[in-house]
């Protein structure tokens, strides 16, 4: 076996550490291949991290999902290994992981990272990316290992989950939902299904009304950014099948001053209805 | 075949974009090497990006050449594969690879990536590089598809264009251009020539008058930095052959508030004669 | 031989120049690694380079290291590769390589890389990166070059070296040390060795004084981030070994406003004993 690993964290691109994992990594398995999804979540972003690793994962390729934001490093939160239908995840356990290897179909087997054996020796305890992650995910990836040599074995289900909230019915034809993500290019994804605005008779074409931080617009639901004219919002099913805003040629969150877990209502906008208002938090 | 992808992109490195391009291509064709030109072309700036990609596809080995500055994803504009003597171009065909085509010789192919079979099924239509360009230049590289199975073939010649602006003679001695690049380390490059100087009886060692923002300033033309004292400014010959204008130690960019696109006038200041000054665009 | 090449640089991720130089290793040496471990450096940033490079030397892979972290790029300053124990580094002479290569036992062979058959013929003489570093590393790490080919052997001892502060008493049980590396985590690694506290008879759990900008600070020796609560700054050795202060989910560099270079002086706390303080520079 010779599978790859595909690596996220926050260590940005200032400093050495991610090409130092990938040192460790190369010279632990000289033969695997590793494949950086981003190195630039938000410091300490658990969620933000969470939240990339569930949008990437199904598009990597099988093998090793190695993932490092990790805020309580150097307490007593536990590295993990764990396995699932399309390979191992590796990582703390803090809630960075476990969206994602739900996603996947959870995982059957997992181990607390204690073996001294699988990891470098270290002067302080506060890298675990390089001494810890790294070589379990090497090892892992090249068959050196079996996730059962890495330390003793836990409750499966015992993996720390992460709240991610949910979006809710919010009265006069409406749903309350919040801010997931915000994308490089302004873009701004909810926690609303397209079936959810379906459910209230609502359609590609239709209106829809945005009630956020006490203001309500009137945004189209477009096929896509075409639907609408330069520099006009729209709402849209985004790459990731989520219902979500932009503003062709602009941004929106700069447009609507959205930030990560803000709550929005989306409703119908027939008949002069007044959606419920909500303060931004 | 098993050419390397070298890939270009406004897709910034906070977001797991570029990782997830990655994956893709890494699924379709696990031994193709991806070469990763930047990621950090400024967000929807075609320019830019053409720029880059100019200056770059002369070092990158033949194979298959991946851009993506797409502000117009979601909207009609064409998405293209074009057969080159160095290889494929894949990316939108909104005047991104206009330059560098023309810079390797031109194409003699062009298709539009319409075909299914080769593109990923996806929720909404705004992630052409996963779904479509990336996809495309999987199969291009590790030789699964030929050019013409990726979609109806289009004019050769229809490839959308990108203006560059020229140089021109500015009268008493002197060439008005406009600023084509500012590198990250403050370094500004004309659309001037070496030949456009020398055809005004210029060389290296000469003093010239720089007019910009109705300002003149007067700066030796230097065969490189070391021309000049530290601190001080410098004209010179760049790296790609363009005439350029740096500050040693420093940053020409902040020295003379330079930007991207303004004009500039370079001429002879010998006998005080006068440049026509120009206003900043 | 088809050695790994580990990269350092201060390209940054803006322009194509990273991109550029895998370019050039790739067309000369297709089946050459390359391993980023860093683009991130400050520009010209040469002491910073040289710490990154140490750092991260003892975890790569045998092979080339390529650093160019080059303001001296265009003047006279020598470019050089030189041998050692853990493989080539290849860079230019201006104190970039002289503490790595000192950490991996020195050099015992040294060339100017004056050889043009090894050189990519350039225009201008300003992106030594991909004229001349790149292709010296990319023959190294082939094979397709010895390092005499490369251009005149120099004197061995002749690298230019960086200057280093060290640590020294400070008087009344105490040392003054500097600022080394602030991380992009705001964590700060001082020029301190546990070993310069253990000889003023401190240890782990005892409280020390903190001389910094004219005021005092008490902060704990704990073993790591977890010895102290939320929010409250903790003395350690870091994962490099030196002593360093970090704030558990927090950020020691704005909690104390340190800036590399400053000096610090660290003692015991016992006694009511007033430690020198020290005017940050």
């Amino acid at each position: 076996m010779n599978a790859p690993i595909s690596f996220l964290s926050d260590f940005g691109y200032e400093d050495e550490f991610v090409g130092v994992v990938h040192g460790v990594i190369a010279r632990i398995a000289p033969a695997t291949r590793i494949i950086d999804i981003t190195h630039g979540i938000s410091h300490g972003d658990i969620h933000g991290g969470a939240m990339a690793l569930t949008r990437a994962v199904q598009f990597m390729p099988d093998g090793v999902l190695l993932a490092v934001v990790d805020p309580g490093v150097g307490t007593d939160r536990r590295a993990i290994a764990a396995r699932t239908p399309v390979g191992f995840f590796v990582g703390p356990d803090n809630g960075l992981l476990a969206p994602a290897v739900a996603m996947v179909g959870g995982a059957d087997r997992i181990v607390s990272l204690e073996e001294a054996l699988y990891q470098l020796p270290s002067a302080g305890g506060t890298f675990a990316g390089r001494d810890v992650f790294g070589p379990a995910a090497a090892v892992l990836a090249s068959g050196q290992a079996q996730i059962d040599d890495l330390g003793p074995i836990l409750d499966p289900g015992s993996i720390s989950p992460l709240l991610v909230p949910l979006a809710e019915p919010a009265g006069n034809g409406a749903v309350r939902g919040s801010v997931l993500w915000i994308d490089t290019f302004g873009n701004v994804q909810f926690n609303v299904a397209p079936s959810d605005l379906e459910s209230l008779g609502l359609s590609v074409g239709d209106d829809l009304t945005v009630g956020f931080n006490m203001e309500e617009s009137r945004v189209v639901w477009g096929s896509t950014y075409g639907a609408v004219a330069e520099g006009e919002p729209v709402i849209h099913v985004d790459s990731h099948g989520q219902i979500a805003i932009a503003v062709r040629g602009g941004r929106a969150d700069e447009a609507f001053a959205f930030r990560v877990g803000d709550t929005v209502v989306l409703g119908r906008s027939d008949g002069g209805n007044r959606i419920p208002l909500e303060i931004a938090d």
